[in-house]
Parts: C-alpha cells; sequence; structure tokens
C-alpha cells in the first residue's frame, strides 16, 4: 500500500492487522478501527476539532492518579460502563440486577458479624435488613454484603481527608438463615468530580453531574455468582437522570421512619455459579 | 429513565444531550456515542478488557509532555490522522497532495532565500528542486517553503539533545519565476516512538514502528491553499507499511547521484484559496 486515499485507508490499517498473533486483540482492534474510522468520515472533523479531541484525551489521562480515576468517570458518564455490565450480567428473571461498581470501591473493607453497626455514634441512621438466598428459593448462610457509600458531606472515605479509612465501608456476614442486617447512614444524593476535564464536557453538554443516593453492595456466598450493585433511595431527585446511567426500578427501596431513625427492607438474590 | 436495560441504554444516553446548546458538539458527541456503544456492543468486552482499555488510555495521556504527544501518535499509527488529512484537503486533479504534519512540526523556523542551504558543512547532501506554480499554471514567486526532516540518526533536532535548534528546518523562498533550490541531508526511514502505550500496542499487533524516509514541506503563497506534505524516498523499505499511513504515489520521488551529493527535482502546484 503506498497509494493511501480517502476511500482506499480504513481498509489499509485493518489489513495491518494481518500480523497480529493475538486472536482476540486483533477482533477487538478490527472493530475499533472500523467504528472509530466510521465516527470520523461521519464527523468530518476539522483539524481544530481533531486537535481538542487529543487535548481531550491527554488532560482525561493526566488528571488521574492514585485515588481520580478520569477516564472511568469518562466510561461512566458516557453510559459505557452501565453497557459492559449489562453485557456482562444477563441475570435470569428473579436475581438481583447489576449495577456499575464506579471508582469508589476499596478492597479490604472490615469484617463483620450479621447486625453490625458501620456508624456507631453517628445518626440518624438507617437499618438495612432482608435475606440473601439463590434464585433456587435456598436461604445462603454466611454471605457477605461488602457495602461502601458516601457520608451525608457526598464524600467516600478516601476523598474526605477528615474520613476514618473505611468510613461506611464493611463486609457483613449474613445468619445461619440466610438473614442479615445492618446499620448505617442514609445515603445522600452527590455529584461525581467536576474538577476535571469529564466535569467540563459535562457542563458543556447541559448536563448535571448528580448522582441519586444509593448505597453499594457486592454480595457473595459459594456456590453462586457474585452481584455488584447499588441500592437506591425512592423519591431521590435524580432517579430520573444518574449523570452514570445506573438505575433500574427493581434496585430502588423505600426508606421508611422508624423513630428518629429509618429503615429499609431488600432482599438479595444471587444466581447459581455455571 | 430509571429502568436501565441493555436494549434502551444507548437511546437513554443519547436523550441526555437534549439540553446541549452547541449544535456542532451535540452532533459530534451523537455520533461519538453511538458508534462508541456500537464498538462496546459488537466485541463485548469482560470487564477485565475493559480495564485494560481504562489502563490503555490513562497511560497514554500520561505519557505525554511538553515534546511528546503520544495521543497524536495513537491517532497517527490507527490512521486516523491520514484520513481527518483526506477530509480537510479534497484536492483538485493536479494539486500537489497532502500528507500527516505529524507531531515534529515546530513553528519558527529560519527564513532563507531561494538556494539556502539547510546543512552547511555536513554531507552528503541532496539539493531538492523545482518549481511552486498554481493550479492554474501561474508561477508563485515568493511562495513559502517550511522544511523539516530528521537528521541521519532518525532524530528530529527537538528529539536530539546534542542538536541545534531548527537543524535540518528552514523557510526557503522561492524565486521571482517560482523557482526553488535548497540542500538538505538525504532523510532516513525511521522509528516513530516505541517507548511507551502505542509502542507497545505496535508490538501486540505484530506491526513495525517504521516510516519510510521523507522530508515534511508546508509550501504556501499569497492566494492560494498552503499544503502540508511530504516528499518519500524511492525505493524505501516502508513506503508499502508506513506506519502511520501517509504515502502517496505522487509524494514519491527519485534521489538521483549528483557527484558526491543527490539531486531531486519536486515540482509544488497549490491550488487557488476559495
Amino acid at each position: 500500500m503506498r497509494n493511501l486515499t480517502e476511500a482506499n485507508l480504513t481498509d489499509a490499517v485493518l489489513a495491518r492487522l494481518s500480523e497480529c498473533d493475538d486472536p482476540r486483540l486483533k477482533q477487538v482492534m478490527q472493530s475499533l478501527i472500523k467504528h472509530l474510522h466510521a465516527f470520523v468520515r461521519e464527523i468530518e472533523p476539522t483539524p481544530q476539532e481533531w486537535m481538542a479531541g487529543i487535548q481531550f484525551l491527554t488532560a482525561t489521562g493526566q488528571k488521574c492518579d492514585a485515588v481520580r480515576q478520569e477516564y472511568i468517570l469518562l466510561s461512566d458518564t458516557l453510559g459505557v460502563s452501565m453497557l459492559m455490565d449489562a453485557i456482562n450480567n444477563r441475570k435470569p428473571a428473579g436475581a438481583t440486577e447489576s449495577s456499575v461498581l464506579g471508582p469508589f470501591y476499596v478492597e479490604g473493607a472490615p469484617e463483620h458479624d450479621n447486625g453490625a453497626d458501620l456508624a456507631p455514634g453517628e445518626g440518624p441512621g438507617v437499618t438495612v435488613s432482608g435475606t440473601v438466598r439463590g434464585t433456587d428459593g435456598k436461604p445462603l448462610a454466611n454471605a457477605v454484603l461488602d457495602v461502601w457509600q458516601t457520608a451525608p458531606n457526598g464524600l467516600y472515605h478516601m476523598q474526605d481527608q477528615q474520613a476514618e479509612e473505611f468510613h461506611l465501608c464493611g463486609k457483613v456476614h449474613s445468619a445461619a438463615d440466610g438473614s442479615y442486617s445492618l446499620r448505617t447512614l442514609k445515603p445522600v444524593s452527590y455529584a461525581v468530580p467536576i474538577d476535571g476535564p469529564v466535569g467540563s464536557l459535562l457542563t458543556k453538554l447541559g448536563r448535571h453531574p448528580y448522582r441519586p443516593a444509593h448505597i453499594h453492595f457486592i454480595v457473595s456466598a459459594p456456590g453462586y455468582k457474585p452481584v455488584v450493585t447499588q441500592v437506591y433511595t425512592e423519591g431521590d431527585d435524580y432517579l430520573e437522570s444518574d449523570a452514570v446511567f445506573g438505575v433500574k426500578n427493581s434496585l430502588v427501596v423505600d426508606y421508611q421512619r422508624d423513630g428518629d431513625e429509618w429503615k429499609v427492607s431488600y432482599d438479595f438474590v444471587l444466581e447459581p455459579a455455571a
């Protein structure tokens, strides 16, 4: 190929993959090149627009550090993360639906028995309780509910220099009958980080950066597929317009008054491992 | 939208653009989201593959600095830069064809009269000569040929701490009859930078990183559209497999022996400005 034109260029780039000996990588790159070139052909960017794109991608990478992942935020806000989640978690009817992991999960939260209080001395709290069972109806003893969420100030523990490590996080184990109960604080809706390139893009697109209030869970039990999900708050202002497209009706729960506190009931249902 | 599924997610993300008051940005993002989601739906990445993608994009941004633009290199090696170039430079028959600017152009090279020697005291050199004219046949006096290229060691001046600023660069002005002549060094084929994420990707794809030898030109004259192009060397090993897909037959020239030196003849033809 020594005469590359607008007409033959995409085929020439695809042909250059012929020596790739990793079939999956080859497949991914064929698809990427095809769709990327189709995008460029459709919008016909000017050199200035192309350079703006180069600068956006560069700045997004350079905004990332040990506690900030701006490319995950971009994936989340363009709906790619939830699309990935949907593709990788096609659940049978009756199983708890999944939602995005998000960038704020940290492995290693402290282990707790059933009934744990993740916010001792803080309140008003919410007691979340229910059962963990299989789609086969079997109650799952000693299932692990790995929980994380924002504090009332809208920050996750690693975003807040005042917060203790793993504040409002914990791995709570279900009881012998599959029941679980834990006490935490009622989550709040909050803005995704907006001081970077993705926040600037959202502003230019006329989009708000808010997520509806939610508690994150990874629920797992031996012999069953773990589910990564979020439990949302009925009545939240942002249920209809989550900045990261994470909401599913089956994950929205009522917070009910319980004296000075709140209570929520939610059952988790896992599908058997293949 | 509070029940987002694999089926309705792309439409939900597109609908979120409804408040964007920049029509061009809205058009670009609609196209981007459509093609990006189509790519994800086609390849169905695993979470591990998605994370590998996030890490690649992050590392590519973080490799960029004042003298290194890894995202332009990615655009170049995926054929996007040449596609952009083709779209933005649909030339009439007879006009000199364009090629990519590349990441090594620096504005501000020294001005020279016709006949300049860009490599005084170095050799063997090559004398490049010809005419600059319009597609209307008119010879273009005082056209500017802004030239840059690698040294025989394969490095551009800013890549080489031993090199003087603007080594082998210059803005040479054509004579009253539109003729031009300049002396430089015969360019060599060279590898694009391979010590970053893009180099690693090329290796995994079984692709070599070499570009065929070339001299860069931006040729401009009042009343005519400037052309950004490259003049390649007939017989180069990489004319058929340029790592950045820049070669066009009309830009390949014969280097002819001229005593201890070389000579090349090439005419530049500009289209009138609109």
